[in-house]
């Protein structure tokens, strides 16, 4: 037994709407759901002209029905408000598989024909959108970068909160509304990002308005906050700093009721939003201030079929996906879905040419006033470039290579203090609580720590006017700074290298977006997202194992070559001409991976330019290479650490084993490795033939796990010749060498390597060999008893 | 200026603490901070029996003063109330940065020099003590493995109360103090966990009694729940369903008065909690209980030194690490840590030999009371054997290969319904929401889906027993799975492929876990993390792109060849027989990925025992080789789509090339592929040249990223043979064929691989080739026409 929708008669219910609005504001609501299902399930016959046949129904059934009336429902009312109040307003939607959901408003507001010319607002047009959607050759089934006025995919869930407080920071004009399903609000990121609330200052930011949709289900589970008290949920979202508005619908709730209820509870929450915006900007007042929010119980899947083959579906987590997934074969599901669509009372909505009819096209707002059209949702539009201070003037003076020491990320926090200041609305700087840590303090001379919470004497630099945001958690930064870019602004995170990989999963939706979208004509190209990975492992020797991994760049360079890029800058100049290099950029993620401690530096501000703009190259002052002839051997570099323990290397063997002749390849960019037709930066296999040779051993020191660079290089000539040391997974609290020497990445294991390596070399050198070995036996053994490194190896200088 | 601590006299302070127990429960605790310094500063002069010196001082001082006396004071007060309620207890602390505590109160209570018997408890092992902690040779700076006591190691933070209450499931007699830093309380993981509350059984579990340390600071910010108003902060705690009791300490409070207020919180909670348990247990009551909490508000680094330099230190973000970092050889710096450590009055605590004096040495409880010597903290101590069901009987009937198709998945689920029937009280299952989307729905014949919330009609197998635990969070999924693992019993993860990314880096943690642990020999071996990865990316094609990731291998493998495993099985039974396999095993993390849609069976269930107990092997019935002859080509798959293509491919080989001879090999387990020096599952080279040969071009059809088999496989004799294809990020919402073929993984163009790398059959098979190019032609036009895969692929059998 199944039961179709039987449609409704909107009753007289009292609110906000007068009796036209709330007719008119039902019927867009009505076309938005029509569309939806439509989409969902239709490849013909859009308009119902005639009864539903097999072949009108789509053969594969994919989409999401359950969440989609709810988005609507808050689309067709934002846009009454925005058109009121002339706001200026994106949408982000949390479930994302509600993707039907915008494409039908955005239809219905003329933007997805500018986007989209085949895709008329017309019958054809409509067949197209419809058959489009979930169809191979098609539009995703989520909201995704095709998507007009999209900034969040909502694919993996938990992030919507973020992205839409990541728009709003330094954009005072704007308003977000955001829809959190009960489901992602499960989810951590989701959990946590309620308090991000902290962090947005009403005189500066924009404002978010949360709609906690509480549907009540999420696959095949009710949600936890759908089945807590109503109590305890009233207090979660008031400690939150919230003060929730509720509107609660019923399965037989007429949808007038339901319209004058969100709309009076949207009046409520945007005078109050209003409210908040002038005391603090017009009145100077300071504090916290309690934002709105909305929480609207609706039924899942509501004005859907409420009853399938004897189970209930409307209002139940079975309208989760696709209802009546036999649509096409069976003819009672055919039925009821005809039913469905045409409760929608499509002959009142779309005129005889399939066009929605005038008074739908006239309720949305115009212009950029529609969320479907506006640019900040399309950031790239909005984009302007950064002022960015010359960074050779923060550069340090290398007189001789190797002899002095400097924290590269210090020198670097220089440089950001006055990229900060030039740019004190555009550019954020954002960390899990290490910017500190990470020697980047010189920023707080120009700024502070974003913080609206109380302060006390003695705190160190909050700001309400805080260009820093800092709050532990690498969910949080990654996904402000997402919606801060995704919104036409530019950014940096700065985070423990470790500890990168928490946002592994966000850093693969937010490179699978850029690839979309770099296919989309319309969508421009929006800021890179800079990651500046510090404390890593080579000199997490205080924190210990949890502290070690440089895992991120194997997962960073899964993704697709025109998107990722990976610099490992071997010093403090290097770093400044790495930065601002990437500062510059767009559309790409740029991972860059500098320890903050002082380490030598080697090449000065010019030479570094150079170096990094090559991305790779010989350092002839390093090596013993006759010009016009073979090495004997290739040490190669990448990463701060390794390059320290390759030349350290290098000087050994220059002194012990003079007759063999070195070449010194620093490699800055990695993806020069890669082959040419494999990354846009992979050099040619000439290139990379005269730098590694093709039958000479390479000697390679590198930052992270050594396969990595096998991985890379595995189609060049002279890989059987490419020996790669790197970490193995062996660490622990020790001391920085003892670190290096645990991984074999040390100057005495390098020495000891390319003597194993250089053909006939090792019968010779068996004493120099011998004592590498000892020079580590004894290195260790000093750590055991001073609990220090020895001083040969501490104080080491470059000594050319 | 500086202020070295004054140390106190304790007051009178009324409260449950009766004179003298509170003067023994003061002295533990000055004792267990005496030694928490010692541990942070000296290398020598553990008692002070002379004026500290700089050799005396560590020359590196690595670790966390300020989060210390909180966990001590905790630990102090745990012990009274595990002594007079004879509680079953363990301890879990969020800030294992506090390293020193837990050192410290298990030296106190005798089982470090348990543990390790040269650490005695005198003058000497407390010299070792000191020594070793964050020293090379010695401890980690953080709770750790080696730390007595501990399963969490709380270097990456976020995870403290996943895994006290993943201990706490069924423990019934179980206490987990657990105490969550105020910001590690701002992680996404952390925030989303406070629900778990909703999945604990009063009845058939243990109790978490969370404890909320306020003390004020991160490393360098304040914290948002430190900061935001009272009202608020208790409104989030009871809306997390919890009711909170406050303990307040000031800086100048007296440590008697703050006894007395922790002791009087713990008596209450603790009551509580009985009574909760009595109301469930004896009464059989129902609903959500309401479980008790403490808010600890007390100062950063309190009874340390107040003034360091002219900055307070005391009761801020300064005290974070360690105060006086110049001590070895500033000598103000040196006179303040001496003050310090004497304003514990160590005279009082130790007696001449330097062992703790008798009446600390009676405060903890005894035996397997103490909770560093608690075996539920060394899981491996408790763990029993599954009962597993004989998964033969449940393997499905493959007369001919490749002629029927099966959900593996749902093969798995049957078997699986049985393991948790036989194992009623030691194995979980953990979903994020997705056990009947994975096809796994059987359980549900057995048990329920564990949820204390409330229910209404309608409800699917919502069950206060169940013992299925889903709940929208990956985060909250592993890490339960980690606590009830780590606490010696068994557990299966369930997840979509793609998301599983999501909790790199907790997996990462894990397996850090399980390497050090494995090194420590009173550490008893645990069961191993069973990852069930489905979802997988060659069948997510109806949600898209997002939904597209198998790079999780990647991560995984990153970590020691020791602990991690891949399986791929290629059908049902294989599924079966890797699952059994994985179920049994120890000390592992195992990656099962397999598919839930209904795909080909190849080998009976005798046939897939042997081929996984092999992990590779040639599939005679789908070669052509001849026996004695070497074929022209090796075709390889792992993975059930790609060697589903694979032997289409074959077919199409045999069909349209028959002159051309084929092997078909393939992998289930992945390890297989690495050398044997570097993997325990390894094949020798011998064996790895018997199956791929050392010259014949071998095409092979892989599950994931297609770079990581030549990752695995660089060292192999014919690796420059090896053509690998697998995803390579080509995605969107399509038909199943069409993603394989996006990909270049389709049948048709595997066949025009082989026909590229054969020796001289590329000009001979021209006319083939280009079948196979329209082919795909066609079959990509036939999806965007009928939305469907041509019948051709979506009926294909194995034509055998
Ligand atoms: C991180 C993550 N885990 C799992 C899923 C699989 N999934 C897709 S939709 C869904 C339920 C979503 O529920 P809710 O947020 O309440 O959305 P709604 O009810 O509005 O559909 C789940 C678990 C996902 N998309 N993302
Ligand atoms: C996920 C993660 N991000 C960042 C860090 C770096 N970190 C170490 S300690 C710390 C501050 C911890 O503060 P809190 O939890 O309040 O502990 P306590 O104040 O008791 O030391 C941070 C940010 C970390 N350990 N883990
Ligand atoms: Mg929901
Ligand atoms: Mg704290």
């Amino acid at each position: 037994r199944s039961e179709a929708p039987r449609g409704y008669v909107l009753a007289d219910a009292p609110g906000p709407l007068d009796a036209d609005l709330l007719r008119r504001l039902d019927a867009w609501w009505r076309a938005a759901n029509y569309l939806s299902v439509g989409q969902i399930y239709l490849m013909d016959n859009p308009l119902l002209r005639r009864p539903l046949e097999p072949g009108d129904v789509k053969p594969r059934l994919l989409g999401h029905w359950g969440t989609t009336p709810g988005l609507n429902l808050v689309y067709a009312h934002a846009n009454r408000v925005i058109r009121e109040r002339d706001l200026d307003a994106i949408y982000v939607m949390g479930p994302g598989h509600g993707g039907p959901g915008p494409n039908a408003c955005a239809w219905l507001e003329g933007t997805y024909t500018r986007r989209y010319p085949a895709i008329r607002q017309d019958e054809e047009g409509m067949r197209r959108l419809f058959r489009q959607f979930s169809f191979p050759g098609g539009v995703p089934s989520h909201v995704a970068p095709e998507t007009p006025g999209s900034i969040h995919e909502g694919g993996e869930l938990g992030y919507s909160l973020l992205h839409a407080y990541g728009a709003a920071l330094d954009h005072p004009g704007l308003t977000v509304f955001c829809v959190v399903g009960d489901g992602e609000a499960e989810t951590g990121p989701l959990a946590a990002s309620w308090h991000v609330n902290k962090f947005v200052n009403p005189a500066r930011d924009g404002a978010v308005l949360p709609i906690l949709h509480l549907n009540g289900y999420k696959i095949a589970n009710p949600t936890v906050l759908a089945r807590i008290p109503d109590d305890d949920l009233q207090s979660l979202l008031r400690g939150y700093g919230y003060d929730p508005v509720p509107v609660v619908i019923g399965l037989d709730t007429n949808p007038a009721e339901a319209h004058q209820a969100l709309a009076a509870a949207f009046d409520r929450c945007l005078d109050r939003i209003a409210g908040i915006q002038a005391d603090a900007r017009e009145r100077g007042k300071g504090g916290l201030p309690r934002w709105p929010m909305v929480v609207l119980r609706s039924p899942k899947g509501w004005t859907g079929p409420r009853l399938v083959d004897g189970q209930q579906v409307e209002g139940t987590f079975r309208a989760h996906q696709v209802p009546m997934a036999e649509a096409r074969d069976d003819t009672g599901h055919r039925e009821v879905l005809e039913a469905w669509l045409r409760a929608y009372r499509p002959g009142e909505l779309f005129d005889d040419a399939g066009r929605p009819v005038g008074e739908l096209l006239g309720l949305p707002p115009a212009g950029d006033r529609r969320m479907s059209a506006n640019p900040v949702a399309n950031g790239g539009d909005l984009l302007r470039d950064l002022e960015l201070p010359d960074f050779r003037d923060y550069g340090v003076e290398v007189a001789v290579p190797g002899r002095q020491r400097h924290s590269a990320t210090r020198v670097l926090g220089a440089w950001l203090r006055d990229v900060v200041a030039a740019n004190a609305d555009q550019f954020l700087l954002f960390g899990p609580d290490e910017v500190a840590s990470n020697r980047l303090s010189d920023v707080f001379a120009v700024t502070g720590r974003e913080w609206m919470a109380a302060t006390v004497d003695g705190d160190d630099h909050l700001s309400r006017e805080g260009r820093v945001v800092e709050v532990l958690s690498e969910h949080l930064c990654q996904g402000l700074l997402e919606g801060y870019l995704l919104s036409g602004r530019h950014g940096l995170f700065t985070c423990y290298e470790a500890f990168i990989h928490i946002v592994d999963a966000m850093f693969n939706q937010h490179a699978k977006w850029l690839e979309a979208a770099s296919a989309i004509p319309w969508r421009r190209e929006i800021a890179s997202l800079n990651y500046l990975l510090t404390s890593h492992v080579w000199r997490q020797d205080h924190n210990g194992a949890t502290h070690q991994d440089p895992g991120f760049l194997d997962v960073v360079l899964n993704k697709k070559p025109d998107i990722v890029r990976v610099y490992l800058p071997p010093d403090a100049n290097c770093l400044l001409s790495v930065a601002d290099h990437c500062l510059r950029s767009r559309q790409y993620v740029n991972v860059i991976v500098a320890g903050k401690q002082p380490e030598l530096t080697y090449l000065g501000v010019d030479e570094a330019v150079a170096h990094c703009t090559r991305g790779i190259g010989v350092w002839e002052w390093a090596g013993t290479e006759r010009r016009g002839e073979l090495p004997d051997l290739v040490l190669a570099s990448a990463g701060d650490v390794p390059t320290l323990e390759a030349l350290a290397a290098a000087a050994l063997i220059r002194e012990h084993l003079p007759e063999i002749s070195v070449r010194f390849v620093n490699v800055v960019d990695l993806m020069r490795l890669l082959p040419a037709e494999e990354h846009p930066h992979g050099l040619s296999d000439v290139e990379f033939d005269a730098l590694f040779t093709t039958d000479r051993p390479v000697v390679f020191a590198f930052h992270g796990y050594p396969w990595l660079v096998h991985r890379l290089t595995y189609r060049r000539h002279n890989h059987h010749n490419i020996h790669v040391r790197g970490y193995k997974e062996n660490g622990t609290t020790t001391t920085p060498f003892d670190m290096v020497m645990l991984n074999d990445l040390d100057r005495y294991h390098l020495v000891a390597d390319a003597i194993d390596r250089v053909p006939g070399l090792g019968p010779r050198a068996a004493g120099v060999r011998q004592a590498m070995v000892d020079a580590r036996t004894s290195a260790r053994a000093w750590t055991r008893q001073h609990g220090d490194d020895i001083p040969a190896v501490a104080d080491w200088r470059w000594p050319g």
